[in-house]
């Protein structure tokens, strides 16, 4: 298996588009050509990422179309649909066809476009990420998922739920305060704990501002062969290792407060790549809402299991403390387009290796992602090195 | 790259079911797991075929569920949707990953319910596979595409449309003959042509008997790498060559009577294989309406440009012709599960190159699948040899 780099980078701003879903893809994806310094005719397979196209395009199979709308006519374009996860899945995928020595020169790329849905369509069609037999019929979504983990986590861990709130609101106030270091985020506000713990209830414990948004937005990383990459680029950012795994409806996990899935997909990565959690120096994980950045850091091996919030009350996850987590804003303030968000966590990592992250620069040398896919069903998770 | 062979192989009847998507697949894929002769704990990963479930299941990320439905937590899984050709770029992914020498035996499965949802609504998903942009609100569906290359075949190559006409029904009369033969077909009905052009109009010159129906099933193959194979089964069908391409919607395609995506798709199988077209003894094609199994026949070379509905006349693609193609009976007869037909199409060429078919048996040592995704936008081949 060969050594895989990415060697171009392309993000459109994300927040709410007056563009389709295809058009955004476009920016996104011409971005990254231009940065690897190639073009479209150096690109051999396009693995594309996308949720809800169905719903908010009305087009089924985009990615043939995705590939014709930059040219691309008479290549393999092929869609991947794994929830919230599908942008990592997507990378994965295209890492193993550039590994194998099939391909030297691909395309990996996400959209999507959903706030033309409106938040209650929105909300009620991604509920469909949950078991449609055993699940759906109790009016279950997403925002009741992470709700119920708090409740659980409240009680295993014996903390307080109000003690857990605040730690939770200091997430959200760390990831918009990092928000505004990033021109591409959606949102661009500062906010203090008060702010969270009084904005509306969406699912007790759970606050406005606990919630990540729904957004639209694309985002394209171009992958090459370690040889090509060297050719095209002094700054490579390599592949070190890749992780994925799965689990069933809800009602089929032990603890859903652990995301067993997660802790053999990192793992995985981390064997791949012969590192340790204590050797990751940023990580841009799965944060749509403040408790889910809380349990992610510890199933991904960086604090003990119960310590999460603790460590985020000890400033541990913010840009200069120990392991940096979303400096980017992640999706709780960068925003989220489903497809899109994978493949924008590589994009932050790998500005980030190449010394580009602007004011929000973390010195780090190895860096790792985590996306997380419908009912804590889809993990994967990528570790990138200088 | 390794050799790759196919090991296992598994198919639900196909037609109306009482039964889920689901647990279709869960038939379709222990049927896979027992005829190779393994467990489940042998199986790495799924690659997950299935296009409408989001409409027919309400169910989005199914791939998880899927592999949760045999026991397979905590494995990866991952979902693919390119229209009707899903299941064979699933299969073509996953030959990739055993290839690369990553996975030793993995399952690849797709599945799909249609009927729930009815005709009229699932023409009208279905045709979310054209552009929404450019097209879809001229009204097109599917058989309006395959009316429209029906009537430029017929003015291109100056074959008058009543000719034109009988020709499609035989190719209609050939399937339903070949499924006849297979247990598990949709169809089991004995037709004329007569009953073909006396059937009700669907899209001019489009009748109902020139048109696949919608059938409910599931598929599903084990792969496994050359050493495991030897191991597993003294038929090993070997995956010789996969080809894919794609292109852009119907206005961006210069002919849409020849298919430009087939062309290099299959050449791309043909190259990979070192064979040629008069090598292969046997094809499971798209025949999704009886002119497309003549327009696919030209684009893979077997026949000229304007002689497949010639050579259907002379026999030459009947079982103990020249170019067996379906003898399964094809989309057209056998049935067409979206997600499912890439699978059952490679389940149909590896029992007839074990020598397993039964009635339908074609003296075959090369068979090819194609299929063809969408606005004839994706198209994936590929080549197996014993």
């Amino acid at each position: 298996m060969r050594k895989v780099a990415v060697v171009g980078i392309g993000m459109t701003k994300f927040g709410v588009a007056e563009k389709t879903a295809m058009e955004l893809f476009a920016e996104a994806a011409t971005d990254a050509i231009d940065d690897a310094g190639i073009t479209t005719k150096d690109i051999e397979a396009l693995f594309f990422s996308n949720v809800l196209g169905f719903f908010s395009e009305g087009m089924g199979n985009p990615a043939p179309f995705a590939a014709a709308e930059l040219g691309l006519q008479d290549i393999p374009s092929t869609r991947f649909e794994g929830a919230c996860a599908t942008g990592s899945v997507a990378i994965r995928d295209a890492y193993m066809w550039v590994a194998s020595g099939f391909y030297d020169v691909v395309l990996v790329a996400g959209t999507e476009r959903v706030c033309n849905m409106g938040t209650p369509f929105a909300t009620r069609t991604f509920a469909m990420g949950h078991d449609s037999y055993y699940e759906q019929f109790t009016g279950l979504t997403f925002p009741g998922v992470f709700a119920m983990i708090a409740h659980l986590y409240s009680k295993k861990y014996g903390i307080p739920l109000q003690k857990l709130k605040e730690q939770m609101a200091l997430v959200a106030v760390k990831n918009h305060a990092n928000a505004l270091l990033n021109p591409k985020a959606h949102f661009h506000k500062k906010i203090t704990v008060e702010d969270v713990l009084n904005s509306v209830m969406i699912c007790d414990p759970l606050q406005l501002y606990d919630c990540c948004p729904f957004s639209d937005g694309a985002a394209a990383i171009i992958l090459a062969s370690e040889e090509k990459a060297k050719k095209m680029t002094d700054t490579p950012i390599y592949i070190a290792g890749a992780g994925q795994s799965s689990a069933g409806p809800l009602f089929r996990q032990k603890d859903i407060t652990i995301t067993q899935a997660r802790i053999t997909s990192s793992k995985m990565a981390y064997k791949q790549a012969k590192v340790e959690p204590k050797d990751i120096d940023i990580v841009e994980l799965h944060n749509c809402f403040t408790i889910a950045e809380i349990v992610a850091t510890e199933a991904l091996g960086f604090f003990n299991f119960g310590e999460g919030g603790k460590a985020v009350e000890e400033g541990l996850t913010q840009i200069g403390g120990k392991i940096p987590v979303n400096p980017s804003g992640g999706l709780k303030a960068k925003g989220h387009p489903i497809g899109a968000t994978g493949i924008a966590q590589a994009v932050e990592i790998v500005e980030q290796l190449r010394g580009e992250a602007g004011k929000r620069q973390v010195d780090a040398e190895i860096g790792m992602t985590d996306t997380l896919g419908g009912d804590l069903a889809t993990i994967c998770n990528i570790i990138y090195r200088r």
